[in-house]
């Protein structure tokens, strides 16, 4: 991903404010949530049957839009074909995805077979090529049964509606080894006008902070320049995609999409003023809601695990112990266990990789079922082990590090590691 | 751990061929195979009873010593005092360790049990207190039972023997959740000499490249200035210990420690020629088994899992791939599984920080089961998925990368990530 300039810094608690104010709306839905965007699931049987397996997203106006991609190496072909359309000027009207093969380490005949699927989606569409994004997730190494996608274009393309339903459809459609659904909507003023941002995305293995490591597709009916709606993208993920971990493997296919129709009649935002900074606020609320959705949804997970570190010296070192902590399998595993094995934490902010005091440290665990100081000075504080339990014991924990360095913080999410990672992992092919 | 010049590189093939040609001749035994040294094991009930938990490593002659230690930002009490001591010109008679409690984050307190520990040794053994190097593991955070661990020091110092059975003795002693011991020795000639080079160490969970995520500890009776054997150890570690991971945790106590009194009679090695190459491989061909032990008996582990990657682009690219492939939770996962998930290898390598083109890499599964060409040219090859699973069943499982880029080639050593890592780590403490 490319480096940024940093942004004004937003705190989370300035969000949830803001929420609390009415300024951001919570809404019903995903990705049809926003005005003039369509949508379908369907059973194209791609590699399994009786599940929906293919998903569209349809946008009559022709979208803005803007990507974000993986930062692997290995590219699958669908990111390949995306990043050469959303890094050029054209607009585009359709997202195409299968959830059942990957289309990763397939060659040129991978590559032909994005063209194929678009060209299937443009002709059911009456749409142009070039205005199909294309994405997919599942087993690497495998090629497209074309037949099938093809047939599952038309299935989708008859099938699309604008519906809150249409869009739980494909939804469902985009799941692999999820055990739910992840989507989010907010509503936002701008210019006068209502203005939805919804989203949905999948997780749920081979998550890990890079890009964006899971596939992701929000909408808009925003008015925005394509410029603009790439910089608030971009600036986004870096404290919410790019902020999650499951098992520390960055995928191949790994696919961040926003479309913005225009469809809201607001003003179109092409200057970096008040109502931009409105959109931003309502596009990281649903990306933050995806990702905390990812995190908690990770393969095998019992806990969402979020690492808030406060007053570190900079936002880059606050966002790398974040990630530091949430990526350790040995503090999961302990997270797993209810174990308040708070010398793990304090390891792994050891080797993330900045430099500090660890005689400052402070850590406290937190959600609904307490507050408790566990590490202070370093050490250990008088804790009771029977509380820390309780807390542990809830299907969200927090954990709180302060550093006592700066002014910087961040957050990360991710999860523990239990026995139902090994075993989906040791047989997902079979 | 400090960046240091490239040394002429030896291939692991040439190495191997020097052992059959004699040149190194493995030895049995430990830290008492090198000719004036003295080893016990005791059981001090450190935190734990009815096992040994104290370890004693001593020396009547002086010995010249080098260090490699964690590079976390957390650096536990004993790791402190003895950068101290092996940063100084002195010599040094005893290692004392303890694998009860780490001594790690425990403050100005913990730092001033080392030094009492280091006070009773040198009282017991009638040496000087800043002669004594101190290793701990085990639980992060809790002080040390100073009464248990002076009482251990004496029983460590009357029981001492420079017998194969002392050194076994205190092998055992440095376990935590190893399943082993780990041992290692090999003789060679130098200058006419019999030289002797003798280890042990322990693992087996927060182990990660880094320096080297465990405790451990060469002896020999080599004649060598301090500043080749600093030189010799900090090189070796590059492809040996740091090549090592099991669950990506960089500890706070890693500590790796070589000693060496002379006694084999050798003309002192001071320059870097003939005799230093020499004595460098015998180190190496110790270090090797031992950081190939650890990957075996990793936390869980059923299968020891090797990557060897061979034609990279340069030295530092080719580590920075097999280290890549060993620590993805996914293919740990799938090696458990015996599952010849290929893909996510090729996703390893790609999130590895070296660039490289996915379409030239070509994937072999090789051990006494056969040799498998499972991906040519980035693309799965045609391969018989009963014959990869034969050999994915195998207790060592090497992965042969063929990046076709260059003559660089490097080997890391993990394990397979098993339900028995969670279980073992989920309730580590209790």
């Amino acid at each position: 991903m490319e480096e940024m300039e940093e942004m004004e810094e937003e705190g989370i608690e300035e969000m949830e404010e803001m929420e609390e104010m009415g300024e951001i709306r919570r809404a019903a839905g995903g990705v049809t949530a926003a005005g003039g965007f369509y949508a379908a699931g369907a059973e194209a049987g791609v590699k399994y049957k009786d599940r929906k397996d293919m998903a569209l997203i349809y946008s009559p106006a022709p979208c803005v839009c803007a990507g974000v991609y993986t930062s692997n190496v290995v590219k699958a072909a669908p990111v390949l074909w995306d990043r050469e359309i959303t890094s050029g000027g054209g607009k585009v009207q359709a997202v195409v995805v299968n959830s059942g093969i990957a289309n990763a380490c397939t060659g040129d005949e991978g590559y032909r077979y994005c063209k194929e699927t678009a060209e299937a989606a443009a002709a059911a569409l009456g749409i142009e090529e070039d205005a199909v994004l294309i994405a997919s997730t599942g087993v690497i190494g495998m090629q497209l049964p074309m037949e099938r996608i093809t047939a599952g274009v038309k299935l989708l393309a008859e099938g699309r509606a604008d519906t809150k339903e249409a869009g739980d459809d494909a939804a469902h459609a985009i799941m692999t080894t999820d055990t739910v659904d992840k989507q989010a909507a907010v509503r936002v003023t701008i210019g006068g006008k209502t203005v939805t941002v919804g989203g949905m995305c999948k997780g749920s293995g081979m998550i890990h902070p890079n890009m964006c490591t899971m596939l992701a597709f929000v909408t808009t009916d925003v008015c925005i320049t394509k410029e603009l709606l790439c910089e608030a993208l971009q600036t986004d993920v870096r404290d919410t995609f790019n902020m999650v971990s499951v098992d520390g493997d960055t995928s191949t296919n790994d696919t961040l999409l926003v479309l913005a129709n225009g469809a809201a009649g607001n003003p179109t935002i092409c200057e970096k003023g008040e109502d931009y900074a409105l959109f931003c606020r309502a596009l990281h609320a649903v990306n933050e809601t995806l990702a905390r959705k990812i995190a908690g949804d990770g393969e095998g997970a019992t806990a969402l695990f979020e690492t808030k570190v406060i007053h570190a010296a900079s936002k880059e070192d606050a966002r790398k112990l974040a990630r530091s902590v949430i990526c350790s399998n040995l503090t999961k595993a302990a997270i797993f266990g209810h174990d308040a094995n708070w010398g793990r934490i304090l390891c792994a902010l050891g080797y993330a990789g900045v430099p500090f005091d660890p005689g400052k440290v402070e850590l406290r665990f937190q959600n609904r079922a307490g507050d408790l100081l566990i590490c202070r000075g370093g050490q250990a504080a008088d804790y009771s082990e029977e509380e820390a339990g309780r807390i542990l014991s809830e299907p969200e924990v927090t954990v709180l590090v302060d550093m006592k360095m700066g002014e910087a913080s961040a957050c990360a999410w991710g999860c523990d590691l239990s026995y139902d990672y090994v075993r989906i992992n040791a047989d997902y092919r079979s």
